[in-house]
This record gives C-alpha cells, structure tokens and sequence, in this order.
C-alpha cells in the first residue's frame, strides 16, 4: 500500500512532516509518498538527517514534486481550483487515480473537505461526507465524534448517514463489536432539543445495522458509554473546539500552580510520570487525525499544530483506516 | 433587602441550603428567607446548630413555611400550576409581591425557568430570558455565557438582546467597563456559521450600547478575551455541559494517577496547595450560580449538587445581584 502524505501542510511543515515519516515507516507496511516542493524536501532532509535522499533512510520513503502550497488563508474551492500544482491537489488526483491508498494532511481543513468531496468525489448514497476527530474518554478507549465541520445545516437523514459510517469504521478499524451510537444533545429525554434533533433521534431507532443508545448530554461524551457522539457539524465543531480550548487551559493553569515555586518544581519532578500519563489520557492527539468519512478514498486530516510524533500517529491510522476496507464497505452497505 | 432562598431545591437539600445560609450571613447585610417545610428546617437546625429555632443563630435568618417540592422528574410548566404551595412557587409569589428582593434555588432548572417566565414575568422588550453562567477563563475573571438553556430556537434578535442585558450585568455587578461580547462561532470570520449567526453578526455589528468583539471559537473563549459569550441556549447548553464533563474527567484522570502509589500520594499531599489552587481556578461553580437575566425581579439558579460553600456563594451573588440594580437598568435601557 501506498500512504500519500502532503509534506507542506500544516504549521511545522515540511520539518515535522519528515520526521514524522521516517519515525513512522519501521512501523508500517507501506510506502509513504511526500508530496511537495522536492529541492525544499530534499535540503530538509539533507539539514536534518545528512542524506542526500530520503530513499537513503528507507526504501519505502519517496518524493513526488508539487511545485505550490495552499494556505490557510485562502478560499478552499478557490484554492483547490486554481492550485492544480499545490501538494494537496496534487495528492486528491494520486488518490483518485489509484496512485496512493489514502491520503494525509495536516494543511488547511476547509481545502482538505472540499478537495475531498469535489476531486475525489463522494460514495453514492452519503449526501454528506463528515469530518470526525477520536476524542479522549477516561477509560482511554475514546469516542469519535461525527461530524465536527463539514457540515453546517444538516437533516435527520444526514445524521442517521453518520450514524453508520461512523459505525462501520468503528468496527473495522477499531474493532468494537456493535459501537454505540449517542446522539449529542442538551437532555437524555427523546422529547429534547431543537426540531432536528427530534427528528434525528426518531428516524435513529429505527435505523438498521446501528446500535443507537439514545440521546447523550455533553457532561457524559467522555464516560466511554457510547463509541460514537453523532452531531451536525457546527454543533460538534463548537464541542470540539471547547474541549481543545479547555484542554490547552487546564495544561496552562496545572503548569503555572506546578512551576510556581523551586520547591513546587522540585515536586512536580518527581511526580513527572504521574502528569505525563495524565497529559497523554487527556490529549485528544494521541488518538491521531480527523477522518474524512463518505469520501471514495480514505482521507485522514492531521492537526495543523502537528508535530511529528502526531504525524507518526496519524501515519498509523491512515494505514489502518486503507487496509481495513472502511470506504469498501460503506459504499457496499449504505442505501443507495 | 431580602434574600429569598428555596431551601428544598437541588440533591443536598435543605441541610446544605441551611449550611449555606448560616456560612452566608456575616457576609451579608440581608436578611434571607428560608423557603420550606418548617419542621424538616428546624428539625434539621436542631441536628446540626442544637437550636431550637434558625433565628438564634442569626435574628437574619428566617423561615417561610412551604409543605410541597417540586422534583426534577416533574414536567416543569405542570409542576408550577399545581404545586401552589411548593417552595418554588411560594418563593416566586413572594419575589413578585415584593416580599423579597432576590431569589435563589438549586431546584429543577426547568420549573425555575418556567416560574419566572410565567409567574415573576419578563421584562418588557426582552422576547427571551436567559440562563448565564459565570465560566472560568485562565486569568480568573470569567466569562459570561448567555444563553445556555432557555432558548433552544433562537433568533437573531434574542441574541442581540441577549449580548445587552448580559453587558448591563456585567458592567453594574461585575463592574467591568465596556464589557466585550463574543458571538460563540465556529470560525472567527463574519463569513462563518450558520445562518442565525450570519444574521446575528450583522445585527451585533450595529447594535447600540454594546462592545462587539465579533466571533469568538470555542478554544479561545477561556482566554479572558471576551467578558460575555452570546450563543443561542442550545448551543450554549451543550457548551456548558461540555465544559462540565470535561472538568469533571480531567479531575478524575489528575485524581487517579496521583494516587495510584503510596509515594505519589506522599508527593501529591505536599503539593495540595497547588492542586487547590488549580482546582479552584477551574472550578466554574466558584464564580456562583447560574442568572436568569430578562425576568422582572433578580433570580438565581444554583447548581443542583451544591454545598454549603457553593450555596453560600450563590447568596452573595444573589445580593450583588439585587443590590445593583441590574433588573431597573435592564428595564430603563432595553428597547420596547
């Protein structure tokens, strides 16, 4: 298999692009492909590893020259349309033609969903591919969230689609038998919410090949109750993103009390093992990227603040996420 | 002025309601009204105080003799009508004749809601009263979250005259100048979110007698950049609760690896200050309880699970609240 990686995504690229590949490949069967700006790879890897190819670190690791890059200031169906020569675009027509088995990137989210769903094209019978993170819960086994971007205004239909695609990875790829679906929403109650919501949770009962649990309130996302938290997209965005603001503040505020004084630090040292452990349960990275679900290609989308130890994570995933057959399988059991 | 407090209300009561209001009263010039069955009060002052009466203890301290409770399993609006001598409606009666200036209670946030709506009354010009929390930001202030529960359609309207009475709050009772609001989004660009905050943005941009910071993303909103975050109540529901989850499972991750051996717990015990410290800094239900702002009379929501500490808390709001005129100001300021 072949593992597409746009070397110039994201804000450390292409350093921990690199270095997140080269950590990954003992650990992988596949070929990583970088895709991007071949002198800029070439002198990265020459600074950083004193070679003067990066076939010389491992066979499996090459380059593909893509002259652009899209930012995150542009427009993304702008972007994607005129940047043909940009590492991403470059990377939807490898994976659209069979070149790669899954593409990564840590660039800009809005160019990656929408290269996604008008480049690589959309499985037949998803009216809305989804953006979906795996999220920390306190047992450690996570939970994904589905959808956390991509969509905006959704309908029932659209929720109950997540529902299963999100389902269907669940079990492949991670391997939960019969994952349990929660439908994020301000009460347990099926009467709550917003007239989506009701909807959504009525047409959820009856849908077939899910386990629905019913609704689940946010203070119960991280119980480990439910595999999979379905949402539309701007209300699982703001979760999302409250989680990382919140999760940045607690690090911020227990570092500060820590570091306060000499003997604090002193104590903090000692107790290293302790917060590392507590860092690595809570740091929603550790579980990788954000899949792109309903797309015909599997597509994972890395942090833009990825380093390279992330990079490698996410690496992982997407090798899993090919081999395990997910879109295979959505397209042969979603109705049509 | 008069503190009315519902002392049957939330799952500690009324022995914390109790324990709050004698904690409370030095600090206080009020007097507070104990709302409740009055042989279950004094029963329970004679347990815990081994007086015969509340009024010994502080001649501030009174009760009111209420023989029903209104239970968090009951249908809010129902509940009220025919419970008339419950504390809660007995207290809501009270408040709108006058026989009390403010009113606190850790009762079914529903029925509270509802009895202000229909039995205090709202304020003319204010289509929609609002839930608001106080939430925790990394420098201590806190922020404003307003709405997050009475509303779950809003329109952009509600929003604009919610970032109104939640500034008039915040300068008159928190004494901020100038307070900025931000519109809770999924993206900081005037462009982002669905069409309710599309319109709303545009609304707020022109909106007198209010300092609009724009769009605010849920991972910035605890940085202390914004004093007021507008959402409508099911969005802000569902950020409330995440926050709630969240902060409950990193204590419980932190908690966990701290203990888990002996000469951990020994170091852990020897940086209790700093844990505190922390704690208390992330601990959303140190800056009181939640307002319902846009009813004709002060009220106060108290977290169901409070303590004595919390309660206690909640009545210095409470009379902070009342106090500073925030409901005349609402009245005199919005537009009819």
């Amino acid at each position: 298999m072949k593992i597409l990686l746009d070397a110039m995504g994201g804000d450390n690229s292409p350093d921990e692009m690199i270095k997140g590949a080269v950590e990954a490949i003992p650990d992988l069967e596949s070929e990583i492909i970088l895709i991007g700006d071949e002198n800029v790879i070439k002198n990265k890897v020459k600074e950083i590893y004193n070679k003067e190819d990066i076939s010389e670190i491992s066979p499996r690791l090459k380059i593909k020259h893509a002259s652009e890059v899209i930012s995150n200031e542009e427009t993304p169906t702008e972007a994607i349309k005129t940047k043909k020569d940009s590492s991403m675009v470059v990377g939807f027509q490898m994976l659209k033609n069979g070149e790669g088995d899954v593409f990564v990137s840590a660039g800009s989210t809005g160019a990656f969903m929408a290269g996604g769903l008008l480049q690589v094209g959309r499985i037949k019978g998803v009216d809305r591919p989804a953006l979906c993170p795996m999220l920390p819960t306190y047992d450690g086994k996570g939970f994904m969230l589905i959808d956390c971007g991509a969509n905006t205004n959704c309908r029932p239909i659209n929720l109950v689609q997540f529902a299963k695609i999100g389902s269907i990875y669940m079990q492949q790829v991670e391997k939960r038998e019969n994952p349990k679906v929660g439908l994020l929403n301000i009460g347990a109650e099926e009467s709550k919410g917003n007239d989506l919501l009701k909807e959504s949770y009525a047409q959820l009962k009856e849908a077939k090949d899910i386990h629905f649990y019913g609704n689940v309130e946010g203070r119960y996302i991280f119980d480990g109750d439910v595999d999979i938290v379905v949402a539309d997209g701007f209300t699982g965005n703001i979760t999302l993103k409250v989680i990382e603001g919140m999760g940045a503040t607690v690090n911020k505020m227990l570092k500060e009390e820590l570091y306060k004084t000499p003997w604090r630090k002193f104590l903090a040292f000692l107790l290293m093992p302790a917060f590392k452990n507590f860092k690595k349960r809570m740091d929603y990275s550790e579980y990788g990227g954000a899949l792109l679900l309903g797309i015909n290609k599997p597509m994972v989308k890395c942090h833009g603040s990825a380093k390279a130890k992330l990079v490698k994570i996410t690496l992982l995933q997407a090798e899993k996420f090919a081999k395990n057959k997910v879109v295979e399988s959505i397209q042969e059991n979603i109705d049509k």
